[in-house]
């Protein structure tokens, strides 16, 4: 019933595994911090539609604390066809992203998907995210090392602790010491409601506590898909243990380019917020 | 994608299915009310020891705030041979059980799992409680369902919303109206760590929520059977909405004749309802 | 990742795991072989619905080559009020079940799933089937290991091996040394087509046969719940070594009382026994 | 509980869908056709370790009646230290394949994880392996869509038929029509064996002829990753249907420079290709 031996954790993961004093090692982002003491939530549209947007966005999530903007620009589909493809702007998404970002100064974060554009990306991007489902596509796994900027990783819905790590190892591996963990849901027996797919790991939380030192956080929104489950499990992760979360908001959810099941709205956002601030007070930190 | 069919909740669970102002129906248990604003924890021992061991733990689960006593005096054992079984004590257990209520004012929770054993369990118990793998034990669930005490069913590890309202819906049928849903993990792709074969639904607490009317409950120590993970998933059930927690909690866990790996100890239960007690708090509830 | 560890072989299923000489131990009933040479189907109606259904099937069966008939009278259902339970016969379906029995020369195999009926049921039935649902339900292992019928033991769709042998081992441990495994399929991450909840874990029959000497069937009516895949897993189960199968099959399948798109038609059940023997004669086995 | 709906069918996944007439389209190889009345067995070692090495393979698969080789000569591995990146040769592992392939006579399956060396590997191979870790990698998809070799496209083990055929579609989307799928096992609740990580899902095999029209193949090799599970398996999925095999097999395969549990020696592959036969007979196909 073990999924990470010792043997993982001296041989195969010697760099992303525990420290003695069972510490988190806090990964610095410009001025924010995540792993320490405060709870960072990041915060933004599934996919940037365009410069407007995405500044009226950026100043909503940080008027209501977040501390990071994010926003795909790149993203990848399950059907080559969808009209979400329409707005996968590229490099033009961006520079919206990062035009936003430096008028709020809140650091931004962003998908990569192809190893031909890591270096593209990073010239943009704060924090370097590697999606779910390119958790073991090493060669950009590889790349994201070399990057120079922090990279978040996803955790793939099929993956265990051990392939997780194992990816956050080749990142490390390659000298970029600033990984950030996400839980994102994994595949589940039974889904129990219309459109959720995935079931959030709450115990992967005290787990990566347990076998390592980097900073872990859940996205709620791609996980369960579902605007009314957002919040629960938002809490649920801080609650957790969680270092912070990564959400979807949106100006008006319904009309969001992509996904548009699962995005809070201003409302909705700030009022979790208010939440994440009670619960992170009882957890003795800061939001 | 969908587990429960609109069909499913008009013509199948009429009795377990939300009502139309979405709220929950409360089950009262003497003067404790579970799924009322205030969070109910039930604490106690895996298993009934001695009559000292039971009273002793009600008195230490009571000043820390627990609202109800648990302890198991039967247990279906995965195996016929397990030393376990010294101390399924049966009906002795039962009435240490019953006086260490008696003593405490404290409600007793305790399992039946033979059906010819139904009425003897409800002359001791205040709730019956139908374990895990009798989710799906039809004539048992007839049987509670006529008894005359509230029942508290739990999820079985395989079964989805839709199989779990089911059988709640037997007991409701047989015109027992007092039925507390308990999640308690599920079976998943891939533990993450010794010893933890299930995952805990979070999301199922909000999916019972808008498929039921039912109180719903967390068992983080029969879930995770590990300590160290007992606290991040109470703290997180409460933050997403559940009603309460069913805990593990012994004097001496690793002495503990049952599962003593899970149990927490009194300080450590202490601390927990500490948490919990802000965490309700910031929901808008009591504890 | 081990599910089963030696100590759980020495300590915890004594009785049910291999022997030395790593062979099967067949169970006889009547004259059939269970884990013999020879594979060996039961087929017959989901439901018992009447006394001329069951005796028209068994002689439908009996002439494509099965070697025992099944049908239920008792089922676990997952709401109380499905119209289905108008054919939970009870014991007057074992009759019609024992008559269609007797005059075909056919030992039958039923469901029981009240501890306070299996005496009952063990009058009528040559082998005693505990289902799914109650796999782990301790009293009714307890009593069908007294009842000196061979046991027929489904999987519960939610268990490990080690749960499996475990619930054989009780009966075995009651002194009823005739007890056949069934795989009817486990819960899995994904379904991928309409109504197949369960996915039928082929490799099962290679770990049963490495952990245990009890023979192991499979039934793949009521784990893929559709027609169009009963064959392809019937066949594939009896290459990776099956002891057999236990198959739903109806004149009218679409007018089944119970589960009407999973059993197969007379002229289906005919080709696929003709399949079937092909397979089994490839296996150095007859059919 | 639908996992491909017809909206999906006809919206997303239109060149992948199954044809009007339910018939599969065979995808040539050389002369070899996958798909078509015959079964195809591809095997060689899991590893291309020396020139002298896959020569020798490829002869004594091919004597065996295999009719493609295999051999990799990039891995994607879940750590980066592991020895067995010494066995990475990369290009020179490519030249030793497709010395073997041309000296032999069989055409050569490879796998490919890097973006940046399709058309390198496509130089090479005349069957270009897409991984399970990779099926979601979108531009992969989109460069071996382009590439004009026949593409095998493995299922990632915790991705839906919907999933797989979404991926497949990006393939045909680029203009590449020779896509064949393969079935490697899937992320499932219990492991029931020790090193066995995945569930081979044999029901997957009549989906996929339900929903598409593409050839489907099974791995036992990196499935289940124990020899003793891959022959049941490999007749299983052919008695289910399935349109062939990729295997590993390796001379010594305790010596095996990657995944020595899991390869078949000459003998035991050889008895296998004899039971293949004798179920690809009663199929009505030849091998």
């Amino acid at each position: 019933m073990k999924d990470i031996s010792d043997s993982d954790l001296r041989t195969n993961i010697p760099l992303a595994s525990a420290r003695p004093d069972g510490r988190c090692t806090p990964v610095r982002v410009g001025n924010v911090e995540v792993g320490g003491n405060a709870v960072v939530v990041i915060a933004g549209p599934c996919a940037v539609e365009n410069d407007i947007q995405v500044l009226d966005i950026a100043r909503a999530v940080k008027a209501a604390g977040a501390a990071m903007l994010r926003g795909g620009a790149f993203k990848p589909l399950t059907f080559p066809y969808r009209n979400e493809r329409m707005y996968e702007l590229g490099e033009v998404g961006l520079q919206y992203l990062r035009a936003a970002g430096d008028a709020t100064g809140l650091p931004i974060v962003t998908e990569v998907v192809d190893v031909r554009l890591v270096d593209m990306v990073g010239r943009y991007a704060d924090v370097v995210q590697v999606g779910a489902r390119n958790m073991q596509n090493v060669p950009l796994l590889e790349e994201v090392g070399r990057v120079g900027k922090p990279v978040l990783l996803k955790r793939h819905f099929g993956a265990s602790l051990r392939d997780w790590l194992g990816a956050a190892e080749y990142i490390l591996h390659r000298g970029n010491e600033r990984v950030i963990l996400c839980e994102r849901g994994i595949v589940a027996p039974h889904t129990h409601a219309p459109t959720s797919r995935f079931i959030v790991d709450i115990q992967a939380i005290p787990a990566v506590r347990e076998y390592s030192h980097l900073p872990v956080l859940v996205d709620p929104s791609h996980s369960t898909f579902r605007r009314r489950y957002v919040a629960p499990i938002a809490r649920a992760a801080i609650a957790a243990g969680a270092d912070g979360l990564i959400l979807d908001v949106h100006p008006d959810p319904e009309r969001a380019a992509v996904d548009p099941l699962q995005a809070l709205d201003y409302a909705a956002f700030g009022e979790l917020m208010r939440e994440l601030r009670g619960i992170s007070s009882v957890m003795g930190r800061k939001l």
